[in-house]
């Protein structure tokens, strides 16, 4: 090995030891938000301070000049820090005001198991609680929300909607047949690879994709231009990259880089979802409901099945409307009565 | 002050040591990727190196979860990082390609002065390459590139394409009557403020809003729920920003966060673009090209007028096709002879 490369080598090692001392930091910062979030609850203060994050904003600002950074990246990473509080801040003051009911290690119960999006999703939401979660994979959205009604598992997380191609069917209809609370939502940008064995390997060679159904349908038009792949739909995007793991190298599954990281494939074509941002919401369901405090807004998804009578959908939203209550998603699904009866799906910006 | 206000006084302080740390390190790891360039660019490496990014977010992941640090927060701070060092990279790549053409302090033209989307966009293309600049705010695109053409600033940026609004017709025009060449282009994330003069001002009392025209294009389903209120456009969002600061308080213009912090103006309501990524394309001109580093990918922009017989157009594509080089953008102006004539900008991801 020659002096030069010697030389890469010791670069990558710096890049190395910043990151991990960034990652110290960010965990430092955390610490702080937490701590900052039990001083808001003593005094009632709302989590967002925007005058006094503007004020950071233009001493961060100056600073990185100093630095010979410029405005536009130094708001970019403050953003990011900024938004990172106040999830934790938020989370915080869940924790406190439902004080005693959130077990330490709360046992999770999701679709899949390791690099699911559900599995990110409950490590997104109680990481922010700085709680260690005790994971139960299942294999659909029916056994997890069974695991809490059952008292075997204290929290489910269940993806709902996702913004490209709208309510995730399955688990709505699970969740209407069960008995569960939701009690927080997660947002998690969904960035679908194509993983597969080799580095490089020629997405036109691929022979056969693994992936969930909704996945496939998030991809769409990527997964078009692969005329020569057959899609195999599985239960989880966990079952898809172990089936990718031990199969041949012309297979490949979809899934995060994070995934893709913990199961030792490669990214052979990122951001396969297009150029739209692609957001899942996923909610966190218990059996007995939270108190939400008074400094994190709260909102309401009911559940209505109107009256078979012309007119009936109207008056309910002009209920809202007199109330000036803001009614947002509205969504249907079959009912399972009638043929064509619906339960209609409505958020509202309001605590019930 | 009480002993509790205190507390949060230093926690807020503690907070800003952080941040600022965190700075210094961003701009540590800046030095860091323009040194890796420099190795690059004498072994011909390219500049990304996927399977030691994975590698290296592997590693963070498992660092991370010792610190309670859920792996899609970790994934999404190095995100950043790379994306943060693979800038800084092409842009040291460009500059040691092109050495000695490029002065220590470029003089650089652009629409506006403090505050403007293109003062923005020209800092954080001359940032990355740790040039500091000498700005020239000019009060129309037109007047930016003849600076150029006249040699009274070495570049120029400009606007020239919006996701949401397509093609910026005038700055397009005036690119297409000038002889200057692309040496590079910059993707801004575009995300419009209106911004007042106090903060909780109610929107619904603001009786003018000061911005670019195409500004307000941008923000158009936002501005049509405020029925009261005033459109005046303005030459750029400084002129937007100073008017509202000499003005009274129901008065908002529409600018960055970071133009508001200049400016001292407050975020009324952020994110009035709507809930879609809104991105702007600026490209750097320069009165004679520079050459493009092998390892950065190329890109180039061709203006043609077909004649105007049957086919024109399909036969020119179809060249490209036959040599497999893919043709994106294909945008239409109007080519200032015929009534109707057009002359077409095709992109291509060659370099010619």
């Amino acid at each position: 090995m020659d002096n030069q490369t010697d030389d890469l080598i010791t670069l990558r090692a710096d890049f190395q030891a910043i990151d991990q001392q960034m990652l110290e930091m960010i965990a430092t910062r955390r610490t702080l938000s937490e701590r900052i979030a039990g001083w808001k609850a003593k005094q009632g203060f709302s989590i967002r301070d925007f005058p006094a994050e503007q004020n950071r904003l233009g001493f961060l600002i100056e600073k990185g000049k100093e630095l010979g950074l410029d405005a536009f990246s130094v708001s970019k990473f403050y953003q990011n820090f900024i938004e990172d509080s106040v999830m934790t801040q938020n989370a915080t003051l869940h924790t406190l005001e439902n004080n005693g009911s959130i077990p330490e290690t709360p046992k999770v119960a999701f679709l899949g198991g390791e690099g699911s999006y559900s599995q990110l999703a409950a490590k997104k939401h109680f990481s922010f609680a700085n709680k260690p979660i005790s994971e139960m994979g299942k294999n659909s959205f029916k056994a997890s929300l069974q695991a809490v009604e059952d008292e075997e598992a204290d929290y489910a997380v269940l993806p709902f909607i996702n913004s490209t191609t709208g309510l995730i069917g399955d688990a709505c209809d699970a969740l209407l047949e069960s008995k569960v609370s939701a009690i927080g939502e997660i947002f998690l940008p969904i960035e679908h690879c194509l993983l597969g064995k080799n580095w490089n390997y020629p997405t036109g060679n691929i022979k056969a994709i693994y992936a969930h159904p909704q996945v496939f349908a998030q991809c769409r038009p990527f997964l078009e231009t692969l005329g020569n792949a057959t899609l195999i739909p599985c239960d989880s995007t966990t079952d898809a990259l172990k089936r990718v793991c031990e199969g041949p190298a012309n297979q490949a599954a979809i899934g995060s880089t994070v995934a893709g990281n913990i199961f030792g494939l490669k990214v052979l074509k990122s951001n396969i979802h297009g150029e739209r941002q692609n957001l899942t919401r996923f909610l966190v369901l218990s059996k007995v409901p939270h108190r939400v405090p008074k400094q994190v807004s709260a909102k309401t998804t009911l559940a209505l099945v109107p009256k078979t009578t012309p007119g009936a959908l109207s008056e309910i939203l002009l209920e809202f409307s007199d109330r000036e209550i803001t009614a947002n998603l509205l969504e249907a699904r079959p009912a399972g009565n009638g043929l064509w009866d619906r339960v209609y799906l409505i958020d509202i910006e309001e605590r019930l």
